[in-house]
């Protein structure tokens, strides 16, 4: 046997981590349940008593997601992994994929589709803005698209994209819906089926209250049979649906082991939603925001978006003229345990990105960010 | 705003799940303080302590693994997606990539290959055989492959496969070697750097210790230079290296957001290794599973696999004729909590597969499983 390299035998103690409370735009604070459920010891991923749990996810998702589609499922990896296995499934080489790109989510899901060689076209908005119904229908007729993807809440600008409409226009040129849902279930009205979406993704570590690690991901019966038409195999084997659904589904058949204890979380959260009651959940976010926002504008600070397409789980507030964006939240972070977000891509230095999502979003939480940024803003020299 | 749909809104308790020993072939029951850390509060993906902790991370598998790659890190999802990131990242269409067939896991590497338009050739083995070096020297005269990919560990079979003068072999015909690690990291002398492999994939629920859900990964300076000359992306952007080493590199560039507990998970697990020192933990599980051969011959049952190949931390057990191996199984499951799991593929019904792994390999679980499996055994009607 070879001599055993000591080299990088670290010393290290136990993990301890410092105790912040994460506003910015995800991860959020899981729910103290959910963390405890994480934890429990596991059973195999194959035991009676884990299949029955799939179940129970699956119908809890359905309900959170309001949508009756039977695959709707967690993808065993995090948010991005859901975006592309929505793609990975749907889109065969050289078919025209039309992305609304209204900022950094955009950007990634353009990359994506390009990788699965979609013939992709893009029409796009200024970061904070939205698209407008007429905009999506000029859009379908000029590129006749297989597949739309929309991006319902961007994390990048905090803007709501509305679906209202926008399912029915799909229908009509015969092309599949996609939605990225990632800052928006859990925290938002947010309807699958009503709304006409044929896929949807989104994480466990927003809305949802959950660590990352596990990614919510449906896909209708319009989708299934688009996917069971393929030419060839989908050319992800972790992502494929005609797989990993048959793993989720009555045939139970092994495709790869499932992140038990992730699972063990989602349920958790997922069980609280519905103990919570969806109205009564995305009223309280909508009312935890508004708190926010006043007490921001009472401090002469400004939103980036308008109110009528503002997130209620993710607000982007513009960076004062004169102040440094990056030494507020670094001053947050290090002399208060606050984490916000800086700008990315086009807003970068420009906004903060503030997240209440799930658990996070209560007035606690607020008026303790809303104190601590009056001192930091005060200590950078910013005034009112 | 639409009627919320009630249908699915599934009124169920907190988790509870039955106290199982797993004794199957993964995931294996994780270490009490590796939950402990799973379920502690999170912090943001890039947050400078996280950061910290990532470089923990891949230091502490620097050494379970006995490798310099600097590309050395956790895959945020199950060990398949690990393994299709070697696949994935190496592997550009058209060229030939040779296999290693000797089981459930060959068949694997084959569908994914296919999947990412290698030109692939098989070699086969009987399941619970393993390659010599001349049959390997042999198959790489003929076909010449870019890539060979071997089975270290076969989950499926029990069998340890011998990796001296391999990544010579390799060497001499210019190839880059693949080893599926799944069941022998940090159970198995393993030497990546001085066995000559390019790349290694490996889970976290096995002789980690851990739950799946972050899965080891290793690439040489010979695969990142191939990786790098590619004429086209690599057409899977979740497991694209060139993105990911790049947050897990200096430069911390944001790609998805990594799985926090779950790395906290791992982090210990690879502590808790560190701290016992590779040398002791193989011995540990030699003498463990010795044990068990021991007290399995004793009630007259035979080991699949030679013991010269016979991997420590799974065993086939064959099921004595006239047994009903699926009886046994879930008697084991329902009436003492203990998994042991069935044969796969070729050896479906002919024997049983158990695991002792990390935390679980200890001779306290030894005496329990035999003593179980002897009562279990005597009321299907075995007699030795």
């Amino acid at each position: 046997m070879p001599q055993i390299n000591e080299a990088h035998r670290k010393s290290v103690g136990p993990l301890e981590m410092p105790p912040r409370l994460l506003l910015g735009p995800g991860p959020s604070n899981a729910h103290p349940a959910v963390l405890q459920a994480l934890g429990l010891r596991q059973v195999g991923h194959l035991d009676p008593s884990f299949l029955n749990m799939m179940s129970e996810v699956q119908e809890l998702l359905r309900y959170a997601w309001q949508t009756e589609n039977r695959i709707t499922i967690p993808v065993s990896a995090t948010g991005s992994a859901a975006m592309e296995a929505t793609i990975a499934n749907i889109i065969e080489p050289g078919e025209v994929m039309l992305i609304g790109n209204m900022g950094y989510f955009g950007n990634r899901l353009e990359d994506m589709a390009s990788r699965y060689q979609a013939d992709v076209r893009t029409i796009k908005k200024p970061w904070g803005e939205v698209f407008s119904l007429d905009e999506l229908k000029a859009a379908m007729e000029e590129h006749r698209p297989k597949v739309l993807a929309l991006v319902h809440a961007e994390t990048s600008t905090g803007a709501r994209q509305p679906f209202e409409g926008v399912g029915d226009l799909c229908k009509q040129y015969d092309c599949l819906l996609i939605a990225d849902t990632v800052t928006s279930l859990g925290g938002v009205p947010l309807f699958i089926d009503e709304w006409g979406i044929d896929l949807a993704y989104s994480c466990s570590q927003k809305g949802l209250s959950c660590p990352p690690g596990a990614s919510p991901f449906t896909m209708s019966d319009r989708a299934l049979e688009k996917l069971s038409k393929r030419e060839g195999k989908v050319p992800n084997w972790y992502l494929d649906m005609s797989l990993v659904g048959k793993y989720w589904g009555a045939e139970r058949t092994y495709h790869h082991t499932a992140p038990i204890n992730m699972n063990y979380a989602i349920r958790e959260a997922l069980r609280l939603i519905a103990q919570e009651g969806l109205e009564a959940r995305w009223a309280r976010h909508q009312s935890t925001a508004e708190l926010m926002w006043e007490g921001l504008e009472a401090m002469g600070l400004e939103m980036h978006v308008p109110k009528e397409f503002r997130l209620p789980t993710l607000t982007t507030v513009r960076v004062p003229a004169g102040v440094d964006a990056k030494a507020v939240t670094s001053k947050m972070l290090n002399d208060y345990n606050i984490e916000i977000g800086n700008g990315l891509g086009e807003l970068g230095g420009k906004v903060w990105r503030i997240g209440l999502m799930g658990f996070n979003s209560r007035p606690e939480n607020v008026v303790t960010l809303l104190a601590a940024m009056e001192r930091v803003l005060a200590e950078v020299g910013y005034k009112k």
